[in-house]
């Protein structure tokens, strides 16, 4: 039996300016929980992310915006939370550069 | 391609005073992600988890006190999140019952 790991979300890598930064949290069985820091951040225009994996994502501070090859958008506040299934192309359009977004990330098992 | 969802984690089933309500937001693979609201709830005394499967927890509101079978004890904060391994014998020693606790709890697939 190994022993419980404690920490802060609000403490790990900083994001640098207009970049994101990842930590890993915890992964097994194909699974991940996944801290990401991202300040002003963007996906390039066009670059779709296409995943064989569901993930969930949790905005706990800042503001972003989500964008799907689909043609919608969707506006994240914290406390805002998106379940993005496999093969959804989705990009991350805006974070705020002004302050830090904070994000938990879920990658659940490919299928 | 299915389409993404969304929701605000603020908003879900209530806590019933003394109790805790769940609510599954993802789940596939063996992995799951659930959101758990609590009032006052606490489980009993010696009653110990004790699962096959990793857990991440992540406090998001409310005030939480975790205790472990290894003999230690662990206060939760707002932003504290626990990796709790598989067989790591625990249980929730108390909940504030003054106002909702909030949690998001990922398990992993079992191993």
């Amino acid at each position: 039996m190994s022993a419980p790991r404690f920490g802060r979300i609000g403490e790990g890598p900083a994001a640098p300016p207009g970049g994101e930064a990842f930590s890993e949290l915890l992964a097994g069985g194909g699974a991940r929980v996944v801290r990401i820091a991202s300040r002003g951040h963007a996906d390039a225009e066009g670059a779709w992310y296409d995943q064989a994996e569901d993930e969930f994502v949790l905005l706990l501070a800042g503001a972003a915006r989500l964008e799907f090859a689909e043609g919608t958008a969707r506006a994240l506040a914290p406390g805002d939370w998106a379940v993005i299934p496999a093969r959804c192309r989705h990009r991350v359009a805006w974070t705020d550069p002004g302050r830090e977004t904070l994000w938990l990330a879920v990658h659940l098992p490919p299928h």
